[in-house]
């Protein structure tokens, strides 16, 4: 932790080369701020793929050889989640910065127990909830944090696609961290209401559609819909307020796109009758600079290593979205006992 | 109840001319097999409307007057939900057939009673399911029930709109009918399991933004959403099946897509291992006859009074979706003590 | 033409009866300032229609009837082309004002000589552009005439629908008159250079596609595509000027969408080199009150009766457009030596 | 020209590393048949770029260097238009088989020169029309081809974008070759008639927007609309058969949409009469799998140096893309004297 301007690149560990480790790889080695200096699997063949491309890289299989090694200064670790904690908690007590992929763990004791050293080391522990980076997603939060929206009344949320069932997780975990991590972001709250369905409907014991209701403290209601089995790809969210309302759609060349529409306040003039007047105005497209939200994101983990701040993906934030999963796993093994079922009349 | 092929029109009545009513009038003109003898409001500016347009049609303030004119065959009521129980009640113990625009009643109590005493008549009681007539709907239907989607894994629907709030019900009341009688229309069963979130955002105690979970004893599970705050309409219906998966739009040029996409059955030349092979197919927008469902769902209830059958939109299904109201506000209720609370580590 | 407030609402007759002209009946009759006291067809069956909706109307078959009434102050021909002159002129002659469907007449020599006559006589003619009338239509002339814009570069027009084929006259001379008088009434110029390629698909003689390109005098260029036959309705219209674009589309719910974007002006710092740096910004789709064009079209005509006014749909932008689609069949037929020979080597 | 299946990868030099010569280099290291040994370009900042990425490549800015080294089976040429001839003339005199970006030549001269100088040598000489690859344009070509669309009555095209202005040429001579080469290929036969209209919005005497018309022996016509002043990017294909209709959209993920729609042949029954009727069908998108079009685009001049064989993207068809731009240019030319031109009464 230093806050020398002019101080090297940081030297970085990449562990697990799978889909989107050779991102990280990629990514680091395009920003001034770090350099990769390891390449870690388990798997030859994707060690081989990530030489051919970055002939520099220490190519290893040994994760052991990187922790002893001191001019290593983090470690990224984008394996399965049931490593993450193993691996993170190891590189930590190596003396390593690190960045871990979302989830952050397999579970909130897990997480909590990497938060706990890391900040008895004085080391940076970040989770990748890269969408917090994504341009579209951080207008959104300008929009909700300046009051722009008013107050806000509920969020609808899909991510569906079909494709990439994960063996080893839910698509709870695998896709949710994404939208929980944005929700956080978004209303600075967790929620206080949680419940859940699903089905395992091709493997099973691994849902892969869930729909996942939430109540936030401040009245905001919000439903979550996640599926690796779907016609076509859809990645939409619409934010209604009191004041606007907002539609992003991750997929759209215009990912925001701001409604100046809702429920006028009633004229006093009609006052005690039912009389709810609307108003459809404007729809703004406000312009989204392109950012790569990774580079961001990496270029964030650098400076909270350098100025030892927290960065915007942080790990308490990491350790709000896994309580969330285990309490929407614990909301569907309690609907065997459903909050009400239906007796049909024969 | 005759089968006469040369009868002579249906002498119809339509009772409240707000929202809905005047196209009950307008489809009971444009029909051979009805005509249209009265229409009756406590409003006389509705009336007057009316009367503009359709002289020969006696107006009247008056229920009860056409209660006692025997040449009328039929009331048609178009009223409050609060109010459709003592109406059609009046109607059939006049010996009326009924046709009440949906929900049927404010209760399944209420529903099960109006069943009855018309059974006990021997008269026509229907509900006015209208969406069970319109053509894109019907050719879900044949593609579900025919076995070309495979089983039904999941159905994810959205009716958002901004506007039309309700004075004395709920959205869940109002938007909901349609929904729950195309899921049962469709699947050909009654949901085991029901959850709800809601919010009422707009006037205290009137839930205007509803998430809905089912689950059916075929496995299928649902989400509806509804609200009438939105940034734009949006009448958006997934259905994913083990074979293919279908796109509804009730807004959309093409409001049937069929997705020939899937999950391809593993490989046992990999067996053993963990691989998931996806299937992306042709997509196919099936020409559908444009056909006002009013007209023919009208032309159903005619039939069903002169053949005594039973319409498509039956008093059965037009009890089962009060029922199944019933039952989400139950679990709104229950919430209270909700499935599973999120305890957040301070 | 009197100026009199508390007059009573004009008393007019309706001839042709066919696709529009019972919508000029409906909307009559809905507007305060005029009734319907004649509907004219020669096809008793039209008439009937008509008579049924309107038993106030008298209806006939005997144009002259019309124009022997003298409580008739204006006669609305929507008959086909071919007559719009001889039954113009007829009423012109007895003293009624004259609103005719688009094109005005079936040549510029006819037009020319309903708008002498029409002065001479010191009676209203108006030719019926109704989309001069079209919210969307006012907002794009609004920007254009504003300057926010900018310098128009050029417009890029297409209307186009599987159907509608008329029996008399070409593609041009039907779905022409729309785009040209929107054109004339956004630029407020007539162009100087006109080029047109087409072909008769499917009746021979009869265009059922055209591509049109007219170039203005200010500099301004526009292409139109105009068709009979396409796979689905477009109605897309793009104008691109120096600040700013537009994207107006009849059958979107944003009809209007304006783009921000653009070309910046050189930066003196790269003086020298080739360096066009682009600008992309907002996109806004302001919102558009929803007002039947018609209704505002024949309000016009009542009030340029009572006020002598120059109507915005006007007889010289009518004659403009005759003129127009004249020279674009003149450059069609003149293409039989074509302005360039493709010389291909064998 | 061998035909050796276990032949040696092709030694291949790419010249001009500016917008799109990296994506040759790219794509030549990843396909089997080749590999790249030269780089060149004048620039050092570009040759570094890629010498960075593929340190095996050598790099210069020495064309000769290349011409002279023996084991240099082919020259790929990316370079400004201007230079093709010269670059191209070289290497062929050189012994070096050549691909050369589109269009071909500055003039049908150029490009008659460069085929007949290939021809003499046995030499392969292909132009880079890289959509003649692309799967949903071969679709296309195969429902044409087929005859499934019936006879094509009319193509209408637009390639429009905000960006890429050209310093030396227009757009017609930059977008323009796509288009071309589109229909040469779908079509098989070139333009009997063409007609334009151009405006150089930006930079003087460099047009920037152009509207392309088009006449085939066949009775085919094309519209063709080419822009880099646009609100957004627009690719869109209409193509009307008197059996069905497509539209392809290059920017969407259902690039090719089948409308089982057009007009049926008259009824004898409504024989005399004039009753054109119209049937509006099923939609299909095909699904049409994902291939880079640069890859087999490559693959295909690899072939075509083993086999002596003629590559898809012919020089014949490349001649005839830089005739029809002439053929064009000559029709802006002569419009100062235009077919037809509009005298405006005062």
């Amino acid at each position: 932790m230093t806050n020398d301007v002019d101080s090297k690149p940081l030297r970085c560990a990449v562990v697990g080369l799978g889909y989107w480790g050779p991102n990280l790889v990629r990514v680091l080695h395009e920003i001034p701020e770090a350099e990769v200096v390891y390449a870690c699997d388990l798997e030859p063949k994707q060690l081989k793929k990530v030489g051919a491309r970055y002939p520099v890289v220490s190519l290893t299989t040994d994760y052991d050889k990187i922790l002893a090694d001191d001019s290593v200064d983090a470690v990224l670790i984008a394996t399965k989640i049931g490593s993450h904690h193993a691996l993170a908690e190891a590189a930590l007590k190596a003396g390593k910065h690190v960045f871990v992929e979302k989830p952050m763990a397999a579970s909130s004791e897990q997480a909590l127990e990497l938060i706990e050293l890391a900040e008895r080391r004085g080391l940076t522990l970040m989770p990748g909830h890269t969408f917090l980076y994504s341009p579209p997603v951080d207008k959104c939060r300008e929009l909700i944090q300046s009051g722009e929206l008013g107050e806000i009344y509920f969020i609808s949320m899909s991510r569906v696609n079909l494709g990439k069932h994960q063996p080893d997780v839910s698509v709870i975990w695998d896709l949710g961290p994404h939208d929980f991590s944005i929700l956080g972001y978004w209303l600075e709250e967790t929620p206080v209401r949680v419940s859940a369905i699903c089905r395992s409907c091709i493997v099973e014991s691994i849902p892969d559609v869930a729909f996942i209701d939430l109540e936030y403290p401040s009245g905001t209601i919000a439903n979550v819909e996640l599926s690796w089995l779907a016609p076509s790809k859809l990645r939409r969210t619409t934010i209604v307020g009191s004041r606007k309302m907002i539609v992003y759609d991750d997929t759209s060349n215009e990912p925001v796109r701001v409604f100046d529409s809702g429920v006028n306040t009633p004229d006093p003039a009609t006052f005690g009758e039912f009389r709810i007047t609307y108003r459809v105005g404007d729809i703004l497209s406000p312009n989204i600079e392109a950012v790569e939200p990774l580079q961001s994101e990496l270029a964030d983990f650098c400076t909270a290593i350098r100025l030892g701040s927290k960065p915007r993906s942080s790990a308490r934030l990491g350790l709000d979205v896994v309580e969330l999963i285990e309490a929407i796993d614990a909301s569907i093994q309690a609907a065997v006992a459903p909050a009400s079922t239906l007796q049909v009349p024969v």
